[in-house]
């Protein structure tokens, strides 16, 4: 293999989401024309993108120009079971069949037709099929297969597709440059006979008519004898056979109306790396959420595997198919999930959460076990997966488990800021669950000797002694104040635990002096507070702009209106007096 | 009384702050001269504000256009005792007293003297208190007591002023053009005279000489005998009177020299309601930091005096005086919280609490409770004296008044956002201190009921039921969510207490099934919100602009990056992970 491809292949294995660097690859493979090379890459490149229907055209057609027709049908099989929907592939997929058939052989029209029959079966339900459908039609009528020709019509003609009007007009020249005994099947020609005949004969002697049409007519498709009455009957049929079409059409019609300006809507039915437009994305919701509320199960799920191809990258789609499924087969929602997370979505953390929920909901605890851990190994760093793994251990009654995963995730941090959220995740555990204060105190102190300027760990060791009785364990309290009024923490945030301290005080000290004094260090460190700032301000503009603040005069009337919004007295006597009461003591 | 007079008194009786209006009053009264009134509205004005000298002597003079001589004098006397630091208001009342002083009286001199005397005392220390120092030595000069204009120097070169230059100049000239024996004491002259002699004896026969010479001298302040010694003597004598006094003026100098930026900075010695600029607030603030630190007591305290006729609107400068008096007299002390509170700021919430705590410090708990009534009564509708006075009685061990006196505040509170900020307060009292966790969640529940959409209530329970073993109270707490969520609260509001939700579940759930049911209710309101928040957007700007948002295709690279700041995470899973732990459920 030539250097520059293990270069370009490297690439791409190392970095599977630039998707120009895959073109770049697949370009110069099909350039280079070396089979092996072609091969590794194209296989490499469906894994992530099974659905650019293009590339697995290209992928047949150089097997194709190597000779090997059997690996290029073999890659087209691949490539419509990747994206059964496409109707671009399976139209090159039935080309290819045709350009490759022996037209000699007696069995080449039975399987080309299976293979049109498997193509509807795959993308005829959607709305954009019609393609596939004139193609279907075009090849029988070229076989002269007209019965055939009337049983795709009458399919079509109940499904709502774009060009659904075109197919009635069509189906209608159909009928009229065409003989009935031609464009029905035997059977279907000598019922209308009777029917038409019956029909006529009641016109003309009343219902409890004696006679027997059928003794008169002749057998199976024949002629009648009476060149008028033959005119008559043809023209009458060809009259009956359009009008049970034309209720099938209407019915049809309503429902083509009722999704046109959805499917209007869709710009890009088909998979693109490129972000769809907003407006796009909530069409594809609507359009959702009307077929479930109208549709029936079998037109949703076609819906879901359209809006997938399209909106493949995005994970809210996936939830919602699989949301949906839910009700009908557990069997496809894991199949959803498993198609979302490995193939299209290796690195959204939410929708693997979800399938990782999904399983511990089934049961199946250790596959959940495993997605989250893929999901740790796909996206390093990330702390949800860790989190769910210890709540799922946790839940599952493995608390030393939980809590040695909190710990391994304090050492594995990359940062004290990191591993100090770890940390206030295993005090609580071990407040919350062990019910062991001192352990949860401990972590707490050891991850503040390591993260001195962290206000969430000085706030849970806080909050840690305030759970107690805070009269008796007043002193540790105001221990914690101090800690945080003493430690390195910048001078407003230092300012807020004063503020803090002053308010606890005030709820629950039991000494004046303590109180003053305490408000005391508060305007100090306020006041030092405020000559930091004006020093700053006299840096470049100073005492140009009298302080707005400083102007009030007396802000009696202000202090009567701060009722209106509590948080405003905070002004006056620095209290944070409207915070949520105990969850800010 | 004319009803424009009623109307006006009664503008100014009601909205005392309103300045012009008293203005107003007090021409429209000066103008109508109709005594009464002007009694009454110059009475009333001075209550509120004394420090306006202006208006004092604008009183006297109508009280003296009048001929009531004995009042007009009374009111200077009044406006003085309000306002001794006021050099205008004592020169305006040493010129009413010297004109309306009857000259041949022998007592007058003396009266006068006693009223300069009574005026350098008042106003003498301040630094721009030249005028009447002035004043007091042109008037003795007048009298020709030039002894007396000595002292008086004497005095004044040992004060830092302004003019503390110009003053030594001049008594320079004073020394150089009388006669030491007219501006000495004849005890000085003596002493001097004698002082000189030996000094002139001693260079000439040494230290130990016999010679007596007092023996040789005339006897008091009679002239020597000899013209050529008298005039070396009066040469000598003033040399020595100034070369004393130029030691004083360079001390005086360099003190005058260390405060005269700080008396520059002070644009507006004098009271006005118009707000200082901010320069010179920091400047008073500097000086009196300054002057406490490098200053004697008595300077500091003139100094304070000074800064509260420019600043009496500003409490922070009488709380600095407050505190700096504590060191040295509590009656002091609760003369300035009276002067500020009880005239220059009745409606200044936080230096009333001060003056509250430092009686409850002095065991004065009575006191401070009248203080904080007081300012109840004064600013109606604020929280500050009402918590205090709970805190209050709660640290003396009245928990039924504490209890009792948060009730009232609820019963008496103009809405419900104000009932329920009693209320939180009044369970967090019921649950911490009183240990009644049913209590507290009966008035929390019951607050809720007649305020429905407020958060920090559902918090507060939240809290309250959390605060337990929330393992075994997994169902109460649930219930706090579920309220909260059915509540009609605005939806990003529930938004937020359904996340939290889903992070209790996630910490401390026992069911991942109520897990996932949690997390697709928190998502149904997202997509709620979403879909609002799109309806509006489409109101104006439509799908001009895709969302930013929504472009990203996949946010792998976000998501590991996410851990730098671990609040970033909240988008992924809609957790609140980094919230203070226990502190926010």
């Amino acid at each position: 293999m030539p250097s520059d491809f293990e270069k370009l292949y490297k690439g791409c294995e190392e970095n599977p989401e630039d998707f120009n660097a895959w073109v770049y690859l697949l370009q110069y493979v099909e350039q280079e024309n070396i089979l092996s090379a072609v091969r590794k890459s194209f296989d490499l490149f469906f894994l992530r993108y099974p659905y650019c229907y293009g590339y697995w055209k290209k992928y047949a057609d150089i097997e194709k120009k190597h000779g090997n027709i059997q690996v290029a049908e073999e890659v087209y099989r691949r490539g419509l079971q990747a994206v059964p929907l496409s109707v671009d592939l399976w139209l090159h997929y039935l080309t290819f069949i045709k350009e490759n058939s022996d037209l000699t052989d007696p069995e080449t029209e039975g399987r080309i037709r299976a293979s049109y029959e498997h193509s509807v079966l795959g993308a005829g339900t959607d709305f954009r099929s019609d393609r596939l459908w004139e193609s279907y039609i075009t090849w029988e009528t070229e076989q002269q297969k007209l019965a055939n020709v009337t049983a795709i019509y009458d399919r079509i003609l109940g499904i709502p597709t774009q060009l659904y009007s075109q197919h009635f007009q069509k189906f209608k020249d159909h009928v009229q440059n065409n003989n009935p005994k031609h464009f029905l099947s035997e059977e279907e020609f000598v019922q209308l006979r009777v029917e038409l005949s019956k029909a006529s004969l009641s016109a003309i002697v009343g219902e409890d008519g004696e006679k027997h049409p059928e003794e008169e007519l002749p057998p199976g498709t024949e002629d009648l004898a009476d060149p008028a009455k033959r005119v008559t009957e043809i023209e009458n049929m060809r009259h009956k056979v359009i009008e049970v079409r034309q209720e099938v059409f209407n019915h049809n019609e309503h429902e083509v109306s009722k999704r046109w300006a959805f499917e209007e809507g869709i710009k890009r039915p088909y998979f693109h790396v490129k972000a769809l437009e907003k407006t796009q994305l909530s069409n594809w919701k609507d359009y959702l959420d009307f077929e479930m509320e109208n549709g029936t199960p079998e037109r949703v799920v076609v819906l879901f595997e359209r809006c997938l191809v399209a909106c493949a990258l995005y994970e809210e789609f996936w939830i919602k198919y699989a949301k949906y499924l839910e009700g009908f087969s557990s069997e496809h929602v894991r199949h959803v999930y498993k198609k979302a997370c490995d193939t299209h979505l290796p690195r959204k953390p939410n929708i693997h959460l979800l399938w990782a929920a999904f399983e511990e909901q089934q049961g199946n605890t250790d596959e959940a076990r495993n997605i989250l851990k893929l999901l740790e190994a796909r996206v390093p760093g990330l702390a949800m997966p860790r989190l769910r793994r210890v709540s799922m251990e946790r839940r599952h009654g493995n608390l030393d488990e939980a809590e040695r995963l909190l710990r391994e995730a304090m050492d594995l941090a990359n940062n004290a800021t990191e591993s100090s959220f770890y940390a206030v995740k295993l005090a609580r555990l071990l407040l919350k669950v062990q019910k062991s204060q001192s352990k949860a105190r401990k972590v707490l102190l050891e991850a503040i000797e390591k993260d001195v300027t962290n206000s969430k760990l000085y706030l849970n060791v806080l909050e840690l002694e305030f759970s107690g009785d805070v009269i008796q364990n007043q002193t540790e309290i105001l221990a914690c104040f101090d800690r945080a009024l003493a430690s390195p923490m910048p001078l407003e945030t230092r300012i807020l635990f004063s503020q803090r301290k002053v308010e606890f005080l005030e709820d629950f000290g039991s000494d004046i002096n303590v109180l003053v004094a305490a408000y005391r260090e508060q305007q100090k460190l306020e006041d030092e507070n405020e000559s930091t700032k004006r020093k700053a301000e006299n840096g470049y503009d100073s005492a140009q702009e009298p302080d707005a603040k400083r102007q009030r005069v007396d802000d009696a009337a202000t202090a009567a209106a701060a009722m209106a919004d509590p948080q405003a007295n905070s002004a006056a006597y620095n209290y944070n007096w409207y915070q949520v009461g105990l969850t800010n003591i």
